[in-house]
Formats: structure tokens, sequence, C-alpha cells
């Protein structure tokens, strides 16, 4: 085996190599970097990440991250909150975001149903869905979980327990990705296009 | 601008993204997976980089780093302290050691002569290493700065300072680099290859 450095660098590469998609070799350059030149870069990053640790939690409305009580979305006064889209992830509240064109509030359900995981409607936070629509009544609710098989499992589920509460539920539209080629799109992503073609006449 | 989550999270994605080839995009998504599941693992995580921080220094002799007084290369008896390999910085320790190639000890400059940017012979550890050449003087000093206009510069300046103290020196060899083939080798790669070509006559 070469020669791996001293027992604290060892430990600190080992540590941020754990991190998804950083290596060894990755994790002895950040390393490098942050042991050149002053060493406050290394107390910035400690201290941003214990701030994390110590700050962050789930918002006690929709279960996204928050510094506070509530997320900023859910305390933003000029959303409409009478939209609500499910999403799987806090993660995919900043990708629906960044589209730009959302205005209403979430609801992240922490996971999608998984039975072969040992993953059911108790593991994720349906019942405070149902709980927060019980106390406040929205007039849409869109399913936003992953086109995936637990994805489209989890919206099914969540579709017929909407029905029963009478609340109009939408999916995101599942088709072709912009700029894409059909010559390349595989085929599940063609074969649902297909099904849910859309009118197009020109009235 | 698009969402950007809460303030600790903001941070921590910012300190995150400060290190070289992590954009905020990649910050972010080391961030989610941080948050995921236990928060043990921001713990480990800030508890190795502060220990990086407190423990690591530059080894009194070779200025590699070290968590003690001395490097472990240097205090290792079974290596041949009689050759010193001279380096810019401590990560090319790593990368000569990778090798398996070399069992002498080692001299880190910290950078190399770079007139125009403000760093001369006294801002790199060149008076250490002579300092240290007096103290115990070594069979051969193996340069091995990189083959760059600075890197060169340093080599040409050492060695005319070790020639007065009469220290037998070496360079490393440059040419083309293993599996490269000639058709894609650079012209001053090749170049160089052909200066310094080597006599192969079957004897």
């Amino acid at each position: 085996m070469s020669y791996q450095g001293p027992k604290s660098f060892r430990e600190a590469v080992s540590a941020l190599s754990k991190l998804p998609g950083v290596g060894e070799k990755t994790a002895q350059r950040l390393i490098f970097h942050l042991m050149k030149g002053e060493k406050e870069k290394i107390s910035l990053l400690t201290q941003a990440l214990t701030q994390l640790k110590q700050n962050v939690r789930l918002c006690a409305k929709c279960f996204g991250y928050t510094d506070h009580e509530l997320c900023p979305i859910c305390v933003d006064e000029k959303r409409n909150h009478s939209l609500i889209c499910i999403v799987e992830e806090p993660s995919d509240v900043f990708a629906i975001e960044r589209s730009g064109h959302y205005r209403g509030g979430y609801h992240v359900l922490h996971g999608a149903l998984a039975p072969l995981d040992g993953i059911g409607p108790s593991q994720l936070k349906i019942s405070e869905l149902y709980a927060r629509l019980d106390l406040a009544p929205v007039k849409e609710v869109l399913l936003a979980t992953n086109p995936s098989v637990e994805g489209d499992a989890t919206a099914l589920y969540l579709a017929k327990g909407l029905r029963e509460r009478e609340i109009p539920v939408s999916r995101l539209a599942m088709g072709l990705p912009m700029g894409a080629s059909l010559e390349y799109a595989d085929h599940v992503t063609l074969a649902r296009a297909i099904e849910e073609r859309r009118d197009f006449s020109v009235r």
C-alpha cells in the first residue's frame, strides 16, 4: 500500500471520501487545498457544517428544510397555498423551484412506497399530509413523485386517498424531455409519450 | 434567482462550493446527502476536519505533512536518508510514494521560483534545505520539481547551489509518458524526448 500521510490527514481523507461522488483521490485533493494557505478555510467549513447540523430541521408543515419552525416557502404570503405539490425528497423542492413555474406550497414525503424495502405508508409523511389537508383544505394537489415504479405506486396510492377526501389531484406530465430527439429516446418514455398524447387540433 | 433553501443550508452550500472542483450543484447534492439519515455523518466529518486543522503541521525536517514533530517518512529507519528528493508541494510526496520506486527522504519547498509573482528563494524552504544538508550531508539530491517554467527555474537554481556544496544532483527524466502515442504527444514533450534521448545500442 502506498503512503497515506499522517493519521489526522488519513482520517480527514477517509471522512471526505464517504461523500457521494468523492473518491479517495478527490478527497486527498480537497484536503491538500484546505491545508494550503490559511487554516481559517477549514474553520469556515466546519462552522458552516456545524450550523447546518444544529439549525436545519424539517418544516412542521411541509417537512422541507428550514432553520425555523416553518420553512421560507410555507411562510411566504405571496404564494398560493391552496395548491400543494407532493414530492419525495427535500431536494425535489429545489428542483421544482428552479423551473420557476410553480408558486404553490409543498409537502415532502421523505421517500416513496417500496414494500420490498419495508417502506409502507406509515414510513412516509402521509398521515401528516392528510392531517394538514383536514385542517386547511386545498383546491388542488399536484403529485410530483418521481417517474419510477416506486414514485408511480406512491402517486396512485395518494390519488386514491385524496379522491376519498374529494380533493382534485393532478400529476406532472410524462413524455419526451425538451431538447431530446426521438431517435435516442428510451422506449418506456416514448411509450408513455404516445399513451399520454395531447389533443393538438387547431381550432 | 431560484429557491436557495434556509440560511444555514445556503451557508453550508456556499462553504462547500469554495472547494476546488465543487460547484454549487455538487455542493447542494453533498449537503442533501449529509442531511439525509443520521446527523452523526456531519459530526464525523466536522470532527475529522477539526482534527486535521489542530494536528496536521509541517515536518520540522522535510516540511511534508505530519501529526508530530517529524513525519512518518523522516522517522522511518528502513529508508535511505542519504538520498533526498526535492518537491514543490506536500501532495508531490504522495505522488512519488504512489510510484513505489523511491525509498529515500524528501524536502518540500512549498512552491517554485516565480519572480513575477514575487516568489523568490526566501519564500521557499531553500535555506532550510541548505541548513539540513550542512548538518547531515547526503550522497545525492534528486530534483523533482514540476516540468514547468517555474519548476525548471527552481531546479536550475538549486542545482547551482548544490554544486557549490559539492553534492551530486539528479533530475527526474523528462520524455514521453508511458502508454502515450507519438501522434498525440505535444510538441514540447516530444522535443524534450528527442533532446534527452538515451543510448540504446545493444552491446
